[in-house]
């Protein structure tokens, strides 16, 4: 069995760790969001694949939800010393990440290369595909003007107001190596429960990836990123508002419904049954909050069996 | 009154620190090895004008002599989890200074400008100048072939043969702003205890540095890193050999003759003066082990009064 997940970070990391351990085994594929990817002090960083493999990598922070597990921050607190940005929280241990990346990139090696490498060498069994070798920078406009997601999200805390949101490079990008094909080949294409705007959103620009899953449309499968009136975590309902979709199951459900077959939805949210079935999703009711591992396993069961 | 002082890294430490608390209070401009600069997992890593900034900074590991005091080395581990070199070893509070060194640079700062930003930020008072901004690397040939000075002294720990020492890219060198003027202008020029072949010599083959030392001649005061036959610390002994120099005083001597008026030599050396004095060199004899502060400053005053 073929497993082909589009995840962001922290709201894909919990599933896909359940996807890993959970039964029937499969060979996993991620098509990783990679507008979130930015520069800080020079090196090249990409947070949301990241997140996603120090999860499969048993290395993740759980309870940060992002870098590696006992971090330090030295060399931050150093950083500072010198007056350099230290909005970005880069731990000692994760700093390592990044410098391997940056030398790799500059040395001519596209990202999807250096990110295969990093999970070698990380023992990471599942395949980790950046959604593009190319660069896709999702930005995010505000009433003072338009901020990086990093920008927007770490250093402003997602408390400024959204006006819109862009995919810059997106139209000239392609999918990388090998994503396409995992999509066409997949038996189970799993959207994780991330943020349909700034995770999701930025997978589906890269040209080809909407027609590529609307092909397989049967076999795509989705976790509400929402329960009830809002996100479970993060930003997304103030995403979602300024995208003009609704901030429920159901805006999920319509952002994605070119190319969805089925939505999991909380059972808190039955009463939006009807509406998924008028938009041709096909729901699906189940404890969507992953509180615990056993839940993480308990979810991507159902999706397996989906 | 002005100071100027030649500087390697370890070996001209401890004597810069002395003169930065000596007196009578003077102006203190540093003219350092750049010969030694290497590039670690793509940052740029000048280890002299590191090992003075962070010795006048009161950040240098005394037990080491180089990097900084309780520094932890977490991402160096990671990097190794990765499968990059640790032979070079990096801690986490020194990254910072790479780091910042390495964006700056890629900006198109100077690296004189960017070491003086650094000595601003930690609070160093002297001024520091690399001898060039243009790359001068140092490279020895072994048995098996051209290493930089870093492969030499770092990861082969000093421990293979040296038949030849080069300088790359000197001829075409040129002194880094200031330089020229710090020596033409200096009441004093002190020559640090360092390396006459790794430390010393790179700077001298930045072309015009041995012209304006000869200019000043009766104004140089060098302090021998050679006491007997032997080097007060690291591998000047067999590079001096390598180079046809005898491994003592006299070597030294020999090796700044066309440019030094004084040698400041170790009391137990005395039977070296008239050498010293056949070589048109005036020998002082002194107390120069620096194994405290005291002693340091003591020699720094002595140097002050010469």
């Amino acid at each position: 069995m073929r497993v082909t997940a589009l995840a962001g970070g922290t709201g894909a990391a919990k599933l896909l760790r359940g996807l890993a351990s959970a039964r029937p085994r499969h060979e996993l594929t991620i098509i990783g969001n990679t507008g979130d990817d930015t520069e800080i002090w020079g090196l090249h960083v990409s947070p949301d694949l990241d997140t996603v493999m120090y999860a499969l990598a048993g290395r993740l922070d759980a309870m940060r939800g992002w870098g590696v597990a006992d971090d330090t921050f030295r060399c931050l607190e150093a950083m500072g010393d010198l007056g350099a940005e230290t909005w970005f929280n880069l731990g000692d241990r994760d700093l390592a990440t990044h410098l391997y990346r940056t030398r790799a990139l500059g040395d001519g090696t596209p990202l999807s290369a250096v990110t295969a490498e990093l999970c070698r060498r990380l023992g990471v069994a599942a395949r980790i595909l950046p959604m593009s070798d190319d660069p896709v920078r999702t930005r995010v406009r505000t009433p003072d003007g338009w901020l990086s997601f990093q920008e927007y999200f770490v250093r402003e805390k997602a408390q400024v107001r959204v006006l819109d949101v862009e995919y810059a490079g997106a139209a000239a990008s392609r999918p990388a190596p090998g994503v396409l094909e995992a999509i066409r080949e997949a038996d189970l294409v799993v959207v994780c429960p991330s943020n349909p705007v700034t995770s999701v959103g930025p997978v589906l620009a890269v040209p080809g990836m909407a027609q590529a899953l609307a092909a397989v449309r049967s076999r795509v499968v989705a976790v509400s990123p929402i329960v009830g009136g809002a996100a479970v975590s993060g930003p997304a309902g103030e995403l979602m508002r300024a995208r003009g979709l609704p901030v429920s199951p159901v805006g999920v459900a319509a952002a994605y419904a070119p190319w969805l077959g089925t939505l999991v939805i909380d059972r808190s949210d039955a009463a939006r049954v009807p509406e998924l079935e008028r938009l041709g999703v096909r729901p699906v009711l189940a404890d969507i909050l992953m509180t615990d591992r056993d839940r993480e396993i308990a979810l991507a069961q159902l999706m397996l069996a989906a």
